[in-house]
């Protein structure tokens, strides 16, 4: 394995950070830069030490190997756009520049026709906290856990390559599909659960106004089913309307099966909200 | 602390068994018989040493000092009636029958006239898993928790602070309420998330039936939030049903927040997005 590489890190939240704490303790590359444009995570970023300096964006492209874009999704197809000019500007035939986003088909499509969309790889690694900045980062945060490496067709070979290494280092298993099948899966595996989360939230929040120790109640699964309700809005403003369409139609999946139970339980139907229960149970055999 | 009791567990699931183990190790308690109207539960828990003795439960009323209620909603006021008759017809004035269950109402109406209504404490240790039967009862479980005391007015004072001293032993803070209170308050900390729960997992169960590989993606969050999807019908389907009412009331609250999310990202409206998720984040202060 090529160690002796510079890894470039645009957005030093927790998912760039915690690439770089890995990435750097387990001899991917030898040296770490990045940028981030709110100058308060940037600077964090470097007292933390997880960058070895911060740059402005044209040094970061200039200086490294891999590029990695770790932003909102809002923000990504535009900075990707950018480093891919700078490719193509300067030569630069090496480089290669990944994201790690959790939407992919708008950025697919924007990037679709750029002349140097082959040193571009898009990625997502499933993994994360629902903490954010980089003093959420975290050493392991991927371990054991799914990545999805998006259109590889699309991208180099010897690029898709080594950006497979850099996953392996984290111990990722790596799944392959295309942008669009992405977004379809992450609005039924992720997306959803992140609404469904924060409206449980708001409903119990609501309930407060009247009761202030409603939550004094809160057992052990409550405080799993809410957790994901504590996640950012900066990250996921941007996702849910990149994934609108898909992400729609899930809600609505998911409003008809809360109807079957609201039906079942008015109707005092106990046979039906068994055999609902039941049926969801089998989510057992393949959620540890 | 009068330690020389005997406690007898009717109904040697979870909830039953994991205070036997707490209340031996502790020393509440010198001896533990239990019964169970299930001969596979009753005998795994005489081999798992949850109590000493699995008996018929005439033999446990006889034996026992406090009788603890650990069945399924639908059955206990029945038992708890059964065990009160046995108080009065065999003019026993020292004995306590204590439940556990999930919903309050519909028990104390069953009981409200009952003459011997003073030795039975309703009880609610806000404490659990996903996991049912013997096997699953855990050291530890009620540690920290909430534990709610309903219609305390309505117990013998002197039954009530035996209760209160059992409870302490198992290290939990007691919280006082009616019954009617407490129905209202667990159907949205506690039932409303699993109603939640379910309904994920049936969407996503749904979707893999096309999607062989739709689980493979699921990451931390997911798992988290569709956790109490595995929990068990025996348990659930009568707390829907005894909790009907509050529920439905809770189910339709959270629906409209569903909608709201819905109606947001269909429009494309960014700040009201943000606005919904700014508040849910109000959830942090709250659960850590």
């Amino acid at each position: 394995m090529e160690t002796n590489r510079t890894i470039g890190i645009v957005g030093l939240g927790l998912i760039g950070g915690s690439l770089a704490v890995d990435l750097r303790a387990r001899g991917y590359a030898s040296r770490f830069i990045g940028t981030d444009k709110n100058p308060l995570n940037a600077e964090a970023a470097g007292r933390l030490g997880l960058v070895d300096r911060v740059v402005p964006l044209e040094e970061c492209i200039e200086e490294s190997d891999i590029i990695v874009v770790s932003v909102p999704v809002s923000a990504a197809a535009g900075i990707i756009h950018t480093v891919l000019d700078t490719f193509k500007d300067k030569g630069y035939t090496d480089k290669i520049v990944m994201d790690v986003c959790s939407t992919k088909s708008q950025i697919a499509e924007r990037l679709k026709y750029h002349p140097c969309r082959k040193r571009y790889v898009a990625t997502h690694p499933m993994a994360g906290t629902e903490h954010s900045g980089p003093w959420a980062a975290l050493p392991g945060l991927f371990d054991a856990r799914a990545c999805i490496i998006a259109d590889q067709d699309e991208s180099d070979p010897a690029a898709v390559r080594t950006v497979e290494e850099l996953y392996k280092v984290l111990n990722m298993r790596i799944v392959y599909m295309t942008s669009d099948s992405h977004d379809v899966h992450t609005a039924f595996v992720s997306h959803l659960s992140h609404v469904t989360s924060f409206s449980l939230a708001l409903t119990v929040l609501d309930k407060e106004r009247d009761e202030k120790h409603i939550f004094d109640l809160a057992s052990g699964g409550f405080s799993s089913t809410v957790r994901l309700a504590k996640s950012n809005a900066d990250m996921w403003v941007p996702i849910f309307m990149q994934n609108r369409d898909n992400l729609l139609r899930v809600i609505d999946a998911y409003m008809e099966k809360m109807q079957d139970f609201r039906e079942a339980i008015d109707q005092y139907d106990e046979d039906k909200v068994r055999a609902l229960i039941d049926e969801a149970n089998r989510i057992k055999k393949i959620i540890r």
